[in-house]
């Protein structure tokens, strides 16, 4: 549709599902002209009219199977605990040379979900998009999402190397920086960057909530001395997160018993008086934020105690 | 000085320790014309000469004895493990009639700390303006940091009405919400809401920059995913917060263990696979969430995915 002249780099995209991911997905590739058509699914019907109400496709349809066939890119983007109910319903749909990918948190698993459903002609090549918000749902997405942010693929040893280069041009396209890796690999570089943090925050948040000496309006309106940006963290959805953390399983136990091993230290060093221990600790930590810093993942604003006029 | 016509609400107001909090201090001080003449005083000289390059003040004491001599307001702003020392040097310097406060994260040892030093002639009324960035010294303060922030006042039973009153005003008019509370319960309420974030904001990054499997680089790079708001507060002033850690031991360790109890049941279920378990958590949290939103201590706006060109 809006290829104002240029050649779109795909014929037909089918988006099955359109959550913050797949509904952002669809505003970039319409902005950009990245497709002649883009085809919406998603089971509900109820989130399939808002998506038409949106205008995030040409094509609507509730069934995955149907909306694949033709499809020359398909973009799963689904919680990662329905990734091989999906790729069962669209397996025998797809067409041959088609490129399959997806978007999940989390990697090994959805390789080990999908592939068995996928037909041998068609280029299987998992993606993560390292971008959100807090918030869900086709109305919470907008074009520039991925700007800027990376997106990792994990091809299995064996694909098709244009289909690679392909889907590589294809989310450099849409604004993010791209990198390769195993998915093993990213399982773990994302238990500790993500899914470690995610249940940190949901862990504080809720053991706050339970207190019977602190009120829950006392611990929201003192909020702002650390504990808000938690809150944030832990508003994210949770359907998303009990999949994430329900399928990225041993990488995130692993990083977990490390946290709780350090945990331990601090807890002691706090325990006994021991100053040199803490204050060694929380010194060693501002190097990574330096780090940060100097690669332009973050500004140094004071953002810490940002008011409400602010943002 | 800066008075404008209007009487000051202090004479002589000293200023014992000038990093973010106290510079702060004297930059609203000053705007507002609060007080006809401000101190400075600070332990070290290179600290001193740079207040006195900023013009903080209209005074500089290096020793703070000679700083309070006359002030009818000081303020100690200095981190909780320094409170004892600073009162008892200053103590035999303070003016009749003087309201003495702080602006320690942590209250009932500061008071156990302090009050022995000083003279029953003054008026000691313990504060804490839940407000700071993750930088520190004089040159991080802004006039604006208290603006729409709280600040709770400890003041023990028996203390002079009076004096509450004005120093309850003082800090409206540094832009102040004030509230009122016992030393205890105050440092249970910043427990959860401040001193444990931090905490779990210091242990991740720790964690992280431990690993053998993923490297300090990746971790910064793909950092957005969440780990990037854990990094800002950990870069906070460790000086700082090991005398928070130290000096609120009981309250943190107690909120500590619970924490550490609710984060064992999200692992057993993440071990066994209980998705309702982590589902429910996870939705449960998200009404503190809309607590916070409600009364405007954060705003909506999807900030999760901030963009180095965003802030």
């Amino acid at each position: 549709m809006s290829t104002d002249g240029k050649t779109p780099m795909f014929e037909r995209v089918a988006l099955v599902g359109i959550g913050l991911i797949g509904s952002s997905l669809a505003r970039v590739i319409r902005r950009e002209g990245l497709a002649r058509e883009i085809v919406v699914s998603t089971r509900r019907a109820e989130t399939l009219a808002r998506a038409r109400e949106l205008g995030l496709g040409d094509a609507y349809e509730q069934d995955a199977g149907k909306a694949v066939e033709g499809a020359d890119l398909v973009v799963v983007s689904v919680p990662v605990g329905s990734s091989g109910a999906v790729a069962q319903a669209i397996g025998p749909h797809l067409a041959p040379g088609a490129i399959v990918s997806d978007v999940g948190s989390v990697k090994a698993d959805v390789v080990r979900q999908m592939a068995p459903h996928l037909p041998p002609h068609v280029h299987f090549v998992p993606a993560h998009p390292v971008a959100g918000t807090e918030h869900s749902g086709p109305d919470a997405g907008f074009a520039e999402l991925f700007e800027n942010k990376w997106c990792i693929l994990t091809p299995p040893t064996g694909t098709d190397e244009a289909a690679v280069e392909k889907l590589l041009a294809f989310w450099r396209a849409c604004g993010s920086k791209v990198e390769t890796m195993t998915p093993e690999h990213h399982d773990l570089v994302l238990a500790i960057t993500s899914h470690i943090p995610h249940l940190m925050a949901y862990n504080i948040v809720g053991t706050a909530a339970d207190l019977e000496m602190v009120t829950a309006s006392e611990v929201i309106k003192f909020s702002a001395g650390g504990f808000r940006d938690f809150t944030r963290i832990a508003a994210s959805d949770p359907t998303m997160w009990r999949d994430v953390f329900l399928h990225n399983k041993e990488a995130v136990l692993e990083m977990l018993g490390r946290f709780i091993e350090d945990l331990f230290v601090l807890q002691r060093a706090i325990r006994f008086g021991d100053g040199d221990t803490l204050f060694e600790h929380f010194t060693e930590t501002r190097a990574i934020r330096r780090g940060i810093l100097d690669i332009g993942q973050d500004t140094a604003a004071p953002d810490f105690g940002r008011g409400p006029k602010k943002s």
